[in-house]
């Protein structure tokens, strides 16, 4: 069996009901109004349940920025020309993007992934390189790649779990990506599960005009027609009209979820990958969690279609992990307030309700 | 000239334009689609005109939480006992309570202040001890507390933060409350400045039931007909219907804005209190940050009053400090975005649009 089979197999629901429990009933007894810390207690027993433990240490926190290029720029889908997709590369391993500056905040490490970049890196350059091709196919001419490659990508992104792992515990994963062009399989992804209009889905990446973005759509659409993709079988979306490192995004999600680590995705494109993971793994959503709502309009038909919530809404539309990093805060903070806010017991404030 | 009308006429607009326009100016260069970072960047810009400094640095991080009891609480508006206010003052100084678990996450100090418990602190308690009165008297049978009592609790507040800044430099200040009944008074102001129905601005507070929310609203008409507030009077709302921390929560937001120190207030309390400061002062918005949006139904309305949009909505509705203190942390990382994320130049991207 592949190893993408294998590790789909190994994801199990290994939550720990008597830890959530056990939490929520601390929740409901710590010296506040019950619930009164709202979708932080939520996330904050979730996260518990995961660990096996109400007092969650979230250490090492990691943040993987899949990178590749998209031979649908050629259709001027976005501002931005590929180049930029390496040279970003260059940026996240010097510490110098917005990815970074946020991570560094949220105290979590990030590290680049090459899966299909159409640049050659020097192979000493510390980013994982899996690159599966250089750059994907034009989708309006022909499938962005084959089955086996977009097999191979979502592979890849396993491997980057596995090999994080095997260096060091990892207590939480957060997914980023790069890719100048990619809202466009992005938005194309969830119009395929969805069957909705590309119209109702598609946005302005980077910054595209309304004559842009009519174009973008009607990429979008050809794409769509041309390979009809079925969404039944979530590597043939993946290999006609989706994108390289989305693929290592969804390896990322299953990856993470087999080895029962929590996983934050990022924007529209991380959460493309996570669709592709939790449509072929549903199981994998139990370790999911959805950071922020993109200003990309697409990004909020695949949180219903996860039925995952986001944090917050700042308005993002960048990309990298930065809404992972942002929200990587904010469970590690979830992990405190279930730990440490006493109970009404442990305060000795005893007479209320 | 008294305490506070000195300082509301010191309060100048001391944004540094310049500072602003440089930091409008960065953010469109750094290495990013221009505005991709959402509010976060408008905050950045906000935060370096206060300073007038590109590298602002929030090293000191101060949240004070004023607490007062409240007459109207005899009327069953509340699910706790008017004693839950000094056994809390008691689990702030502990560390024990959220907004401490939340602070030390965040890297901020808490200090509880007494503005109107009834209950009489040891003088040696590391607290404020601004005790303007034992509680406010029941508004729907007398005015909440005499005039000269209103005036003397946002003075109080004045000299809290007075006295912070007489011991170490203050970066940020973030507002915070605690007192049994609370929601009902800030209910109350909110409905006498916006002459709104009290339904449309009334919420359940700790978690009460359809029928003490009924009792509740029934209980601030008849202290809003009993009095009639003068709306264009901020004193005699405060007076009439407020209450004692709500002012020295008013008196922060004045005494910071006065420092130029940026100040954020939390829930429906605490925004009460900056209400009554911003009509008093209305200057004092400029340094005015909202955190979070509360489950608190009137907290839209002066949200809306104030002209600011809350930062995150994570369904709080707990106040102490809690929701401030969450964006006491995305505040700091908006500085880093500023000043650390690259330009195309500095990272040598030259090539794009």
């Amino acid at each position: 069996m592949s190893l993408l089979n294998n590790t789909i197999e190994s994801i199990k629901d290994s939550l720990n009901e008597n830890v959530f429990e056990a939490a929520i009933e601390r929740l409901a007894n710590q010296a506040k109004p019950a619930g009164s810390l709202g979708i932080m207690e939520d996330i904050s027993a979730r996260l518990a349940a995961i660990k096996g433990n109400i007092d969650v240490q979230l250490t090492n926190k990691q943040i993987v920025t899949c990178a590749g290029d998209h031979g649908v720029v050629q259709e001027g889908v976005s501002l931005f020309p590929s180049d930029v997709t390496p040279q970003m590369v260059y940026n996240f391993v010097n510490n110098g993007a917005s990815v970074n500056v946020i991570a560094r905040h949220a105290g979590a490490m990030v590290t680049a992934a090459d899966l299909g970049v159409n640049h050659d890196f020097d192979k000493n350059l510390p980013i994982f390189h899996k690159k599966v091709r250089h750059g994907t196919a034009n989708f309006t001419k022909e499938p962005a790649m084959t089955r086996q490659e977009a097999i191979r990508s979502i592979e890849a992104g396993i491997e980057i779990v596995e090999e994080l792992c095997a260096k060091q515990e990892v207590d939480i994963l957060g997914t980023g990506d790069m890719g100048i062009g990619n809202t466009t399989p992005s938005s194309a992804i969830i119009a395929a599960f969805s069957g909705f209009k590309v119209e109702k889905l598609t946005g302005r990446g980077t910054g595209i005009d309304d004559t842009a973005l009519k174009n973008k759509i009607k990429v979008i659409e050809k794409g769509l027609e041309l390979h009809n993709p079925d969404p039944n079988d979530p590597i043939d979306v993946l290999s006609k009209v989706g994108g390289l490192e989305i693929g290592g995004l969804a390896g990322l999600v299953i990856g993470a979820a087999a080895k029962g680590i929590p996983v934050i995705c990022d924007g529209l494109i991380s959460t493309a990958g996570a669709l592709i993971a939790c449509e072929l793994a549903p199981e994998a959503k139990k370790y999911l969690f959805a950071s922020h709502k993109s200003v990309e309009i697409g990004h909020t038909y695949m949180h219903e279609r996860l039925g995952l919530d986001p944090l917050i809404d700042l308005k993002f539309r960048l990309g990298e992990g930065t809404g992972a990093a942002v929200c990587m805060e904010l469970l590690d903070l979830a992990t405190r307030i279930l730990a440490d806010i006493k109970t009404f017991e442990e305060v000795g404030i005893t007479d209320v309700q």
